[in-house]
């Protein structure tokens, strides 16, 4: 933590700030120039709540030096981190395109839908069962039924499943079904769900709150990682700002931003980011060019009548021409999809 | 909802349009213009995916012009509602105060600040036993031992007392001994929360989310409403901007603009929305001018020693000051504090 | 500036960071601790780019210590910059009101509501003659004849006059006429604007920008007074954020916020920051008891037929009621109206 | 425009409402629902303030149906304007790149850079000369001599030249050198300058405002575009938000966006986006993929010695490297560059 004191200081609030760093566990070092003086105070845990010292007299400003993450961060571990699910792995040289439905509807819905994923190199098959709706009134998904059509058609075309859990109730039925947890935006600090997922032994993808900056997300990822899951990857799927015309505002820059910062892959949904069905293929390109992991796209074979987020699905043969078009932006920068 | 045509529209076009509403369920209205072609479209319930018209060839815009919330608006109640709490009423004439720590942290913390508290003419105390923290390092709260040193504080002072909630599991114990179930910012889309809740017959303050737009509040508290819980007041408590001078932006119109719109009480919380002690008392006397059924407050009487927000919490003579400055506020717009 | 650096940083990387920081013309103060290394950097002027350190290989980040306005500070400065304009102050003990129309339109519009305006202690005139509009087909104002226009109303009345000016080209035309210039929240970073205006010698307010934070606001401010014009007063009107049902959101922890930082007064301006004529009354109360110096409030009295902004404008006993009010809230916090 | 009715509207409140909307000249169609009546609204010119109508009494909503752009918008003209400068085309099959120091600083540094630049392909020179700073102690450019020597570095190299405009009053000076004017994004809304150049006759780079919407975005180019001057091309530079790693956050949605709803070029500035090196790379990938039109990215032999934005620009064998990419990721979506 750095301290830096206001020009004028008397000798009494100087000493005060001092007592004060040191009762809080800190060494302090003094830097003096010519029209301020700057204190250094090192050693204490990444948690401390800097206001604790702005709101001393003679403080002018506070700086936290130490990120408040700790086995998120790129410093903690320096490779990669490569989450292998059976045969497929996410964070490593492949991109991994995980697609289906916003929600599973019914045995005929997912199956269908499956096979149109699966023709096309996708790996991972996607389809909610348990659905957070804004509204009470809206369709809440299928449940449990809707867990075992997603496995069933899952294991018939060969494709791993990724599903949302929203309540930590849910943990034990959904993990018998699936191969990744998927935490939603909305939950993003709902923080016992992040610790007792932290406890299970499945990957988890923790979708990016629509307020959260990219250090909120990372400090969520560490509840998981620091209760012994270690299989995080984080999707960006757009953030609230004042531009309605798209759903969110994709901010694309937070994959090379989280790859700086954490060893932890990066997903991408745009779906979710743009809420419309004509900007999900040039903002999936955009998202593998800047160095996704992993594709995450909302697939449907009669959008019109889907029960949840029908409009920003793509049809079957838009899935397939975005395929096509990712793997060769892949290609570009080294990397390969299937 | 209203849909407006392109301008060069086809017939094929229009009668495809056409069509799709009425299989959605609407009667079509048709108005001509010079220029052009705006259809009405009627009958349908509140939560229909307007996008799922707006992706049509042909469509120029499509506006959803019924509310989404039911039993929260205005329109559904006229009356204000006024929840009644033993001697107390939220939503009357008088204005509330609720303050206390941030959190619980020992009998000996709480009972001292009860004492100030009760002292000054606040209603109900304010206290966490389970925190909601961005750190999985941080202090998480004394528990249950927090909640009966609560009960316990509050009864010895006449106080009622309120608390946080953050899990569905948490709910039978909390609810044996708070009289105000509180939701916080960051699980104000728990949709599973919020339906619990609303099973449970003790009133509830739902704070708003950090990204949540006034709609989005006012659809959570629905969650609540439709689940059989009547007794919602909403927490105003900042929301985040591009400005971090302050911890969070304090929208204050939010209080007119949700008393327009719905008939539920609206508490604001200064302590939260500014996250500086010297800031709390201006915009505490800035809540209740625009217009708060209820004040929400941080007090403590050691706060450099607190475990958790000491730097926003205020002194026992700032806290003094503050009811005596917001007294005199409520009476110039003809409401009271105790 | 203070810079951290990485933990594992080898020597050579430390050397080229304090030959560079000493090359920028730094003194540099070196602290140890058990898991870092940080370096005071002290000595340079208040605009150095900070990012030029951070690009440097080890360094893990930086952190700017001075604030980088300096004219403008409450550390330059710790007297209220009060602005005497004839009889009026602004930034003393007096909250001073400033009401009128958003454009001057006829003789008639502007002397009828200089004269409710008056009646009820009101002690400025707003009225603008050059109008700044999002469309290019929107009405422009009247020019020079509304100028005339203006200073007639307002000497006949006896109010100071305040009008907006868009472009250095017209400041000797508007001198002629006004009391104040305006400069409007969408030309705040017009930095010709704001070094013109800064060599004239009658006072300026400045609206914040959009998406200006208090730091860029304070800034600009900054811009006028380094060019010699010492009388700046600062207006808050409103940011931009996500929600939209208010036409912007309205920072009123901005006011407190300046006062602490900046020795210059602020004006609360609720008719631009809402929006909806409705939300006026409450948030002008909110805004003198949160600390403002002055109120700027559109008064119309057939608003109807305003050639612009006529849903936020108050009608006559609208404004007159608001009067009463706002009156009374100053008094409770030491401060008077007329 | 389209005026939802409130639901038990009297009589006298309907009449009053239909008056008022004949008497602004619009024709008005009724349609009646079950449980509300929706008017609709037509033919009123499209800068019509719908407030006016939203604040009578028994509106419970108002839609303005029309865009507010006209010439600017994509249904004015169906084609992409293509602006033929010299022998180059922005907004055609080609995508072409801008790139060159923030500023220009000396003859020796332009020429450096300009030669880079040409060598790898790029066709346009980017270099201030009048430099909008937000401290008024920064460097401000170098006026006159800086626009001598980008022209001749330009003329030498074989590259056309763009160069910003802050004031009207510099228009007929840079316009003898320079062949594209660029707006600043903090000059967007300085309604003068736009009018001003809107009677030049050489195309114009518009940035976008920190806080505009794509439509406030729209309506600026508009202002040019009714003053004359059709050759527009926009460009997206990041927006703020709450978002702060980065120095602003690329909101790449708004290049399809803007594709859809007008017919203008847009062009990509990753470097003022992210504000960081090491992030241009990546994103300017992100920008071809996502459909840009044109690139702008900020190029320096010696950035550690730059005047300003040196931390964000890009070494000369990152360029070229950049270069290469792009040129890749532009043929997968059947563009090319050079």
């Amino acid at each position: 933590m750095v301290v830096v004191l206001e020009k004028n200081i008397t000798d009494k609030q100087f000493e005060n700030i001092v007592k004060h760093l040191e009762d809080f566990g800190f060494a302090v070092h003094k830097s003096t120039g010519v029209e301020q003086v700057v204190l250094g105070a090192i050693g204490v845990k990444p948690d401390f709540d800097i206001r604790k010292v702005k709101i001393l007299d003679g403080v002018a400003e506070v700086y936290k030096i130490t990120e408040p993450f700790k086995l998120a961060s790129r410093s903690f571990r320096k490779e990669n981190t490569e989450i292998k699910i059976k045969d497929v792995v996410v964070g490593g040289n492949e991109v991994v395109v995980m697609a289906g439905p916003c929600a599973v509807e019914s045995e005929e819905q997912i199956f269908t839908i499956a096979e149109i994923v699966s023709k096309t190199g996708a790996k991972i098959l996607r389809g909610g069962a348990f659905k957070p709706r804004t509204s009470p009134y809206s369709f809440q998904g299928l449940g449990e039924e809707g867990l075992k059509m997603l496995r069933k058609a899952g294991d018939k075309f060969n494709l791993l499943v990724i599903t949302e859990v929203m309540e930590s109730n849910q943990i034990p039925l959904i993990e018998e079904y699936t191969d990744i947890f998927q935490i939603g935006a909305r939950n993003m600090q709902n923080f016992g769900l992040l610790r007792d997922l932290g406890k299970t032994s499945k990957p988890i993808m923790l979708k990016r709150g629509l307020a959260a900056t990219v250090e909120d997300w990372l400090m969520s990822a560490e509840y998981i990682l620091s209760n012994g899951n270690k299989e995080v990857m984080l999707c960006e799927r757009g953030i609230r700002t004042f531009e309605t015309y798209t759903r969110n505002t994709f901010d694309l820059s937070a994959i090379p931003v989280v790859h700086k910062r954490s060893h932890l892959p990066v997903v991408a949904d745009p779906s979710h980011a743009t809420g419309l069905r004509d900007k999900v293929l040039p903002m999936a390109r955009a998202a593998i060019a800047a160095g996704a992991d992993a594709l995450m796209v909302e697939v449907h074979h009669d959008p019109e009548k889907a029960l949840s987020d029908g409009p920003q699905s793509l049809l079957p043969d838009q899935f397939e021409e975005l395929m096509k078009q990712v793997k060769l932006i892949a290609e570009v920068i080294g990397r390969r999809i299937n």
